[in-house]
């Protein structure tokens, strides 16, 4: 079959990827299902893989198949597997999950001691069909299109993630700040919208960006081009400031934006990443506020973002692309270039 | 009568604070309670204040009388104050608050819209009187003495406001880490050993705070300077490493610690300051920890450590000082001579 | 003034309150304000008290003035009052609250150890003014109108605090059912739709109220007479029951529903009463659910609601009575004749 | 093998079960783990069901091996096990899960949809092999002994889970109220112990039990046939009420103590059970607490209880009998004349 594989890390994103033929997939242990990719969504993450950003965080052995956002049917299922049938429509969960260890015990499938991550550390789903097992699939509702849903897997998860932490600590009056309204960041400002009925202003440097945002629901925009976002928030919200700042960007411009925009009390949740943070301690201290990283989601959060979208709550906006043309893909994601999410579909 | 002032600025602790006669305040307003100060203690955050660190963060308008650790007895009371009579034996939280504001109403006292803070807002207790409000004193159990306790106003509390968020996440078998076996951190370390049954990992670079730390109930104790703390905690936690981190030190290498210590999903609570962070975005991201600012606490939790010493679950290593030697005391701290804390007592 | 006051307990409604000529009240200690009163709501509550079934819970002296649901305009303060003017418009927190107990410095108001309610245990406010505290009154933002939001000072805060309590549990693809679409239930309704994602039950006896609930977006309605609701939420949940049930009604009928429809884990909130619970306690241990009182809520919860009636997210349905015509109110609400909610307006 | 199983329900103790010869169980499926039964804790549940109170609420086909407290050594496993090998001393969850179920991904082992309980759905523990999974199964660690740590199995983790609920709404200077030092209360109140530093007080009717309540700590006993349990708790607790009631008993007398013993906003965990609840709505509304229903505990929880025993923080009493003298155990704990736990040891 055909899949795009990543050789060697490069800053060149016009060859990043190859179209390979390799062999398909078979269901050979009695816990994997095999699935027939529809759609598989490329993610930010990918570029950051190509650059070879997560080699030390990851265990990585090239070439290896990228792709962590999939969606197909299921064509293939070993003996153990009950929860799914062959010719189901399914979303997968990037990471695959032991099912034992403490961790998972706890459903904290993120921190599994013996995971796979599709298209990070196990071969993914840029290619005619997936590996991987009954602990990463679940079944689609009537009605939802894979090729449609597959973003969520990991863009979707991940912004409904740091959603729901946010409006735990969200009340009606309070404010809720989201830098950065693009693939994540416009599917964290529906769940906001969903969840919670908190006062949500956007930022983004993008004026398109900020007219979705609006769309989605947004009570209030800034663009840091033309206007201090720190006195806008400080105005907004009449001098408290941000119970909740999601910051889908994560440069070092918007890590700083904390200690003048966060409530005292507040999160600065860090869902986007490339940048750095830089602050004094006694910033932390004086408004008592955190910054939270955020990492992907659990398999229970996925299942609740697919109940979002099969309620309406959540949209999508993607773009098609074939396999082939996937270097085109990373490329305009690099120059910004990509409205929504893109997504690829195998022959 | 006597007060120890600060007047300008300073880097240079040998001159610190002058001794002042200054007016006794007294009881003009309805709420407005004096306290006969019998203990203040001395916090390095004294120090920072001296050195102008605060001046940027909180309004301060010199000369200003010092001490925001502050315990006594009741000398006079205004019309409107039920919670206390003369002659009552208190110790002081530090803010004095103004009861309504919504911060107020939500029991959140350190994030009050019209606050005074002892000693950095307004004058403090390194004085032989206090002037203070109702809403701003606790009543001492039979048989504790303000003098002891009086640290507890600041760096008790601070401590017992961030074990107890620690506490929440801290299931038996996880592991916490103490870092920094001073003032706060003894304190510290014995809130999280009565409220807990975490596993405790004590880490300073003085061998006597270890000592002390192993007398208190510590189950590890590490020397950065003759082992690896990544490594020792790595191997104590059996690979997962530690749920929850609480840095009585704040300095760039002890926050620099957090991607290597921390558990997934756990936590680095910033309660000393003095560094910086300087982390990638990425690294939160992977290790989905957080930094957590820690502001002292709330007035009801004062209430809750002052039940933990009446109940015998955390003691305070004191030494005293006469209000004549206070830039002794300054100097001192600011060279890491002082064991656990000293108190000045007024004439 | 005039006053309604209730001079004796009885089941007759038809005279149940008398319209008496009373002193009208004065701000006379610093923290008083006196409120001319513009909307009184009456609530079921309120038939509760003449009936004395509240005499063994609060301590009352009778004659006494009735009326806990009170919004106007502030026409006289004490000399301490800092967060209203006179002229200003407000809506009453039922609870006058002393502000320095522990329960109040938790912002835990209805704990309250030296309360006042009114209408229960201070005169209330079916009457031309109103004395209570300065800590009891919430301004009103531009365009709310007082009479209109009268309600929400106890039917609406009841609802929103039980809400609130629910959907810190509720997930998207959660059932949650609400039980009881009356002067309560239509607000708590609103409150869930406003503040999470989960699927909504209504219940009721009556076809006015499940159209109305169908309107304020409940996914579903149950009428008992006409099916059987625990098979109804047992299909509609796909055999999970009801993570969340509100139950307005809190009869013998509803509280026996809980051990059929919870979910495992699930809560039943007793928000409404005059029936009992017979359950064995192995019902409990098998379904591992609770039944949790809920009791008016904080005044922080109604700044929170009053924020969610400005972003129009909740409405009222209300009537409006003159002074003279409240013992008719109390006979209608006794016949369940009152669609939405009663105000009475002094003259 | 030898098994004690029950052929029909029975009111009559002296011949509840038989012992049987059966075939002994194989690892047929890939799941399957085979352990030795080393000892086997009778509970009061185990009476319940020979009385046929679970009938209703869970599916039981007779003959039954009972015995749901299990511990032993692994001697044989299914091909696809990996947590546990032959020879490892293990303690069992009472429950198997299926591990792919919502519930089950979301850590939540007891409202798993497709679980077989030992002894109660499936074959128990009262037997030479016991038939389970590697989902629940749990490694012990050097030097705990199986017979000694069985009774953790169900009684401990039971108390352990109310308990943990329990001290997280638990500050220093609440009050909790431990009801019933019997076979689960000593190991409940030890937790509260370990995990908190609220004050205990210790009911029960029998002074061997309220001495063991002081040797575990509690730092106040009553005994309701020599003092009003009501008044006791109010004078320990300064009018306040208990905070967290833990019933372990869950008769009519004990859940009727509701609402004079719990505090404003307070729960009473209903653990064990056989008696009912009957109380108006109104009561809970009025003091705002909950019933909370306990059912066991999740696989991590007795992980974590495991870890505490190993940090010697809990210890059982136990007393040893041979399979042969099982209606002599149950005939004994019908008669309360068993203290602490009785361990039933396989031939």
């Amino acid at each position: 079959m055909h899949a795009a594989r990543l050789h060697e890390y490069t800053e060149d994103m016009t060859e990043a990827l190859s179209i390979d033929e390799v062999d398909r997939p078979s269901a050979e242990g009695p816990h994997d299902v095999i699935v027939e990719v529809e759609g598989a969504g490329w993610c930010q993450t990918d570029n950051h893989i190509i650059e070879g950003m997560w080699a030390e965080y990851a265990p990585q052995e090239l070439p290896m198949t990228l792709g962590h956002e999939n969606a197909g049917v299921v064509s293939e299922v070993g003996d153990e597997v009950s929860t799914v049938e062959v010719g189901d429509p399914v979303i997968c969960h990037p990471v695959q999950t032991c099912g034992t260890c403490r961790p998972c015990r706890l459903g904290e499938d993120m921190y599994c001691e013996n995971d796979k991550f599709n298209g990070l550390t196990t071969d993914g789903g840029f290619a005619e069909y997936l590996h991987t097992s009954d602990r990463a699939v679940i079944p689609l509702p009537e009605g939802v299109d894979p090729t449609d849903i597959a973003p969520h897997a990991d863009a979707g998860i991940t912004a409904y993630h740091a959603a729901k932490k946010a409006v735990t600590e969200l009340n009606p009056g309070d404010t809720a700040v989201v830098i950065g309204v693009g693939g994540l960041g416009h599917i964290g400002l529906q769940c906001l919208r969903a969840m919670s009925a908190a006062d949500v202003v956007a930022v983004d440097l993008k004026e398109s960006a900020l007219d979705l945002a609006r769309d989605l629901g947004a009570d209030e925009t800034v663009n840091p081009e033309s206007a201090d976002v720190a006195a806008e928030i400080e105005d907004f919200s009449n001098g408290v400031g941000a119970q909740q700042v999601l910051d889908f960007v994560g440069r070092d411009e918007t890590t700083a934006l904390a200690p003048e925009i966060t409530a005292a009390g507040g999160d600065h949740h860090i869902i986007g990443y490339g940048g750095h943070i830089h602050e004094p301690a006694q910033a932390l201290v004086n408004g008592e506020f955190s910054y939270k990283g955020t990492l992907v989601g659990q398999y229970t959060e996925l299942q609740e973002l697919v109940a979002l979208v099969d309620r309406g709550d959540v949209s999508l906006h993607t773009e098609r692309y074939d396999l082939a043309d996937i270097n085109i893909v990373a490329e305009r994601l690099e120059h910004g270039e990509i409205d929504g999410r893109a997504v690829v579909t195998p022959p």
